[in-house]
């Protein structure tokens, strides 16, 4: 029999370990060169391959440069925000399945979040209508952890230590003046406000920083929190807010819509960005005193300083696993979840999902984690969360003593 | 003859190694317990101790606690921003030097940039009025780099660090997608542009990110800036810019000025913050680009995963050096300063300078380090802030897998 080949894809945003879970994959069909032949990268995702741009990762990581794609943030083989048609009798599928077949793909690979196990879900439907047997397996990817049916996702861990660990120094450095202070942290997070929650862990002992944390699953009150905040300030000479930008009033509306100018992303999402800065500027002319706000911005999801061993590892594990699925039992149309079989020790094992069960859904922070009226976060959620931030893997350092990553930019 | 006591002050804005410089100060202390009895910091700076604030180290910190200080982001001690009366007869003076009696205080050290020097400067000056022989150290700190007589200053090389590492990362992340884009970065520095040159060791290889580099040392001019953002995106799909917070035209007008609400400090400084949105909305409104900024705001100040260990061990090295002058020799009104005696292999000594030159002046980027009309910065800079950034020290984790640090404010 002939050998197939694999092709493998990222889409969306870019996590710390997007490109730990493509080293699983490489390194796994690496490891079954018996059965595998070539091991392809499609450059900026679905879109690029229709625009003929892919790599083979033998050329592109020859030898032991494959280890770098585990510390390299943003996305090695570039990605794209590119939807597949709902019909599928439109052009571009018979246009995407004869490239398949020019390269002898056997087994298909998408790293990305909701809108990724879409385009997975769409490939392996029209596969069933032409009688395809290449295998398709979606890769769940996003620091908002907010993909169904699994406990966590790849790249949570790596963002909530980021968050943990910059709020636990930002209360430090807040700590400095005596002077009464609110400090605002925005953290990303649209719908979902996994990675604001995070923000507990940053606290060292009870009654630390942050004392208040506003998640998008709880509708947003100007008047509440101003007066949360002034009863803070009572007890607090410094008092540090996380606040998620996804932030919205009971009619829907962003707060940060309140004081932006607003687009939208090619899905249609609405781009947020400001509610920090809004609402440092309402503390600062209602209550009358010094604030500031720290937007957490991209650093959440490209800090290799702050990869999560716990998230690198699982990352490659969901990986590995995928191309084991699919090369030995021929699973198509799933993607990995992780299943937590234990919380102490902590233990995960990864499970298989009906990709059309996840696409296009959201999870959500459950509200029964969500305490103290809205502005604080329960035990439960740490006994979840903090498994998932531990560890500090090595960084391979460059002659500069900074890190030295796969950049496909460079060539030659 | 009696032992004599030691009290350590913190002032101005903090850094990743200010405690550093503190721990190297008591622990020097301790080493000399035959001759110094007790080791007192004040809280809050001067401030603080006008009103009775200050702490026994021997308590705060017993035994091997003091460790952590190395690692601590903020200032331990808390800081201040008082200055004290240029009229030395003005009854602050007596009041002082009073309380320094009832201390027992023989040796006076003040950590701190400017400003902080302009304390220790005055303090020197009445004593050498009253006949007091306490000993007046300055120990330097600033991420600004800006202190004059001094090869550079401790708190620069992990700032420097942080810059660099995080330039090269949101580089990463900005190269995840094919669509032209501009990504403006804010970096701290009011008036010295030490910091935003260090962005430039962010680059992987000629021609990498960051393009374009602004610092407050030359005019800004909005329309050649949207000339050379324009021409960068020519040959460059993403483009990232990075920009002193302290821009300014011409006329001194800073950029953010035109965009935002400004305040004061109670030096009088004007609060910064915003160029670089601002000319993020500059970009997407003339160029009709996709453009974001991040602001890289505090964390630049107190990030504990880039501390560089060169930054570490130097501050450590200028406390201990302070306390051995100050008590071995009698020196007092001098600052620690660093003299650079080789680049390769790069060795640097501790310095004195009379404290009297150093406050209230500013050192700037030579103007033939930057380059490419005011956007590029020369090889004789990299050449001195490489070796700034080195290093990694060990950071004590606590339980919940997050920098465990000292802090003042948990008691018990």
């Amino acid at each position: 029999m002939d050998k197939r080949n694999v092709i493998i894809g990222q889409s969306g945003g870019p996590t710390a370990v997007i490109n730990s879970s493509l080293y699983g994959i490489v390194f796994e069909a690496m490891e079954h060169s018996d059965r595998i032949g070539k091991t392809y990268g499609m450059v900026n995702g679905i879109e690029g391959f229709l625009e003929g741009r892919y790599l083979n990762f033998a050329e592109a990581l020859p030898g032991g440069n494959l280890e770098f794609l585990k510390s390299t943030p943003g996305a090695y083989l570039g990605s794209c925000r590119y939807k597949l048609p709902d019909d599928l009798s439109d052009e571009v599928y018979p246009r995407l399945f004869e490239k398949f077949k020019e390269l002898n793909i056997g087994y298909f690979f998408y790293i990305g979040g909701n809108d990724s196990m879409d385009t997975v879900s769409k490939l392996c439907r029209y596969a069933r209508q032409i009688d395809s047997d290449i295998r398709f397996i979606g890769e769940p990817k996003t620091i908002d952890n907010d993909l169904v049916l699994t406990d966590h996702t790849p790249g949570y861990g790596s963002a909530a230590r980021y968050v943990a660990q910059t709020v636990r120094e930002i209360t430090m450095d807040a700590y400095v003046y005596e002077k009464k202070s609110v400090t605002i942290v925005e953290i990303m997070g649209r719908h979902a406000g996994w990675l604001t929650a995070a923000s507990v862990l940053a606290r060292k002992y009870e009654g630390d920083n942050p004392l208040l944390i506003y998640l998008p699953e709880v509708d947003f009150d100007e008047g509440h929190f101003l007066a949360q905040v002034e009863s803070a300030l009572e007890d607090n000479i410094n008092v540090i807010v996380c606040v998620s930008e996804g932030i919205h009033d009971s009619k829907g509306k962003f707060i940060c819509e309140y004081d932006s100018n607003l687009g939208t992303d090619t899905f249609g999402h609405k781009m947020l960005a400001g509610c920090g800065k809004y609402l440092e500027k309402l503390v600062r002319d209602c209550l009358h005193v010094k604030a500031r706000s720290v937007e957490l911005n991209v650093n959440q999801r490209c800090s290799v300083s702050m990869i999560s061993h716990t998230d690198q590892q699982e990352a490659i594990m969901a990986g590995r696993y995928g191309l084991q699925v699919a090369l030995n039992k021929g699973i198509t149309g799933k993607m990995i979840s992780f299943v937590r079989c234990s919380d102490d020790p902590y233990v995960v094992a990864c499970g298989l999902e009906n990709v059309d069960e996840v696409c296009n859904r959201e999870r959500h922070v459950p509200l029964e984690w969500i305490t103290g009226e809205g502005t604080d976060i329960s035990d439960d959620f740490i006994t979840y969360a903090l498994p998932l931030i531990q560890g500090a893997p090595m960084i391979p350092m460059g002659e500069d003593g900074l890190p030295a990553f796969a950049d496909r930019k460079k060539r030659g």
